[in-house]
């Protein structure tokens, strides 16, 4: 079975994102770098989907979460999403890091693009993951696993204070307990091993029972 | 020199903080603690005072600081306070946990004293601290000295996002640039060796240079 | 039920845990304290029973781990224990930390103790824990539960690459896989909740599946 | 002035380094990427060199530190190295992830290249770095620069308890106090902002001061 992509075409278009990794270096200053602003299309898309297969694609992944008053984490929030061909599935806030991105930076803008510009995420102040999750094209190399890429993901615990409308193929948010949210009934509709990814974010804010 | 205390009885009565450990130990439902409800005087305050050198008191401690719209540090906020006998030192928020209390409502209870009703701290999701502050009598044995107790610290770095309206002792809270909080300059206004605590605390939200 | 007490009178008698307190805070120097060397009875075991039913107090608890040559876990050590009255629970190192101790002297300390002089220990360098278990009388306030005292955990992972033989009345150590030690099964056995703790520190080192 | 790269053509050659991400992923089984085993050259030299200009480029990096029998850092290692051009400059131990390697087998062969088979690191169990360090080819974006490529950097505290004998282009391992390791004097020797990340890792350890 496919696992869907945590990255595909429909949500982060290569080429599309290619050239926004162009726009977003050129606006960033980095037109002095050899082959630049003279030639966006040094690389194809094509040769970028083949370079993501001999190195290690570097991701943000974050768990959103709702908080009481003290900062207690009282509820998940988990992805429903529909894949293009319609295979429906859990997941959480997660996407590439760009050239010349800043791992904060990347994290925003995947939690807006995910859960709608009204979520109001609050980042934390920390650089440092809860975890760090290796994907790996073959399954069993470790928990979690993309059968498209090797991907390394900074998985952060993201508290949003707004409302949530996810956008792109995020059909919707829905909010669970740390207990449900621990399950063994929706680690098995989680891609790629995200359960895992989920309990152990719930570890980290000791949340996990 | 005598350090000024980071929990004198100026700030929280030994009398009365255990008056309120008795109240909230009370509250919480721990009335069936023998010696509990039915003799709240069984220790006394100066019973308390000599238990403060026989066993080590459990603190939190806290780094205010501001954040931009990515979660990225851009200021720490610095108490100025006057102790008892007209000193002007530099310190944070600090102080002890009570019985039956959570650090986190510790940390709560400490950041609205200090830094009053309207600061609007969000605590972190994580129980973890981002070190743990070691301070004893004898300077020298750690980087931190409390030349009344052996206290052993918790330390947090708390966003806060409203208006700072330092109460009891605090004088006011300084807002500067990461740079200027992790200077020698500050570091030797700052007692019991809290200039490395913020540096410690600056280092693990990655602003410290 | 009773849950057996982590640091009952049986492996460090409160008299002597205390007179040991008094000793190590003269061996490193704290002659000096009010009340000291001068008169070490001035707080008797009656008290400082009484001061632990009116004060936090400050355990470390370490989770042993069997490593392979490149640091990924590769098992859990579970200590078998029997109470005074012949009741087998689980659980893992836990004790107090002493009045002028450091939190790392009294984590080799309890390591030493519960598993031999041969287990060598390897600390971390870093002095914050994975996870900070808060313990309560009253079930149900956290996940951790004590009915003897509010303690307040500093919990580590601690690989140990030596030979373990329990003293005191810890029977065996069990080594015991990731799985294993995350299961229900070992979770319904622990004492006090430590089931959690051990998935929590599982997690933090990316081991909980 | 160009800083000296952290993972030049002498140390890893591209082509090298991308022959051995071949072989490691053909050896791990990854031989049904597509482009994988029926066409090595696929990417060529040239196409990954530009490829690391249009992607963040993972890496990992060590702080080589001893420790003392409770784990208490007391000395750290700096490198001594000398760029094909002679210029003498300080770092740490660092390198890039190939495709299909996990973040602890490229940790583990980073410290071998860099300090020797003898060095005996002990790997954290935990997979989180102490501060992920992003370097831009831009100086000023983030306190990390490398003008060759924009890198994102998992950096770990690494006890090692063998001796050190520095391989490939590293001349040196000199072990130093923390104090000196955090000093100026070393920051201003040290390549791409590596005297920002020791003083992280010193915090990290607790012993910045």
């Amino acid at each position: 079975m496919r696992t869907p992509d945590p990255d595909p075409n429909e949500r982060e278009p290569i080429g599309g994102s290619d050239d926004a990794d162009f726009a977003a270096a050129g606006a960033g200053g980095f037109g002095g770098v050899p082959g630049g602003a003279a030639n966006p299309g040094w690389l194809s898309e094509v040769e970028l989907a083949e370079a993501r297969r001999r190195l290690p694609m570097l991701y943000v992944e974050a768990v959103p979460v709702r908080t009481d008053g003290t900062g207690a984490v009282t509820q998940v929030g988990v992805l429903l999403r529909a894949s293009p061909v319609g295979e429906i599935s859990r997941t959480i806030v997660s996407g590439r890091v760009r050239y010349g991105e800043t791992v904060r930076d990347a994290l925003f803008r995947h939690l807006e693009n995910d859960l709608g510009p009204m979520a109001f995420p609050l980042l934390p102040p920390q650089p440092t993951p809860f975890t760090v999750a290796e994907y790996f094209p073959i399954p069993g190399v470790s928990a979690y696993h993309d059968d498209r890429q090797h991907a390394v993901s900074l998985a952060f615990v993201v508290p949003v204070t707004g409302t949530c409308e996810p956008r792109q193929d995020a059909l919707e948010v829905t909010w669970m307990s740390p207990e449900e949210a621990a399950s063994d009934a929706l680690a098995a509709e989680m891609e790629g091993g995200r359960g895992t990814l989920v309990r152990t974010a719930l570890a980290s804010v000791g949340a996990l029972r």
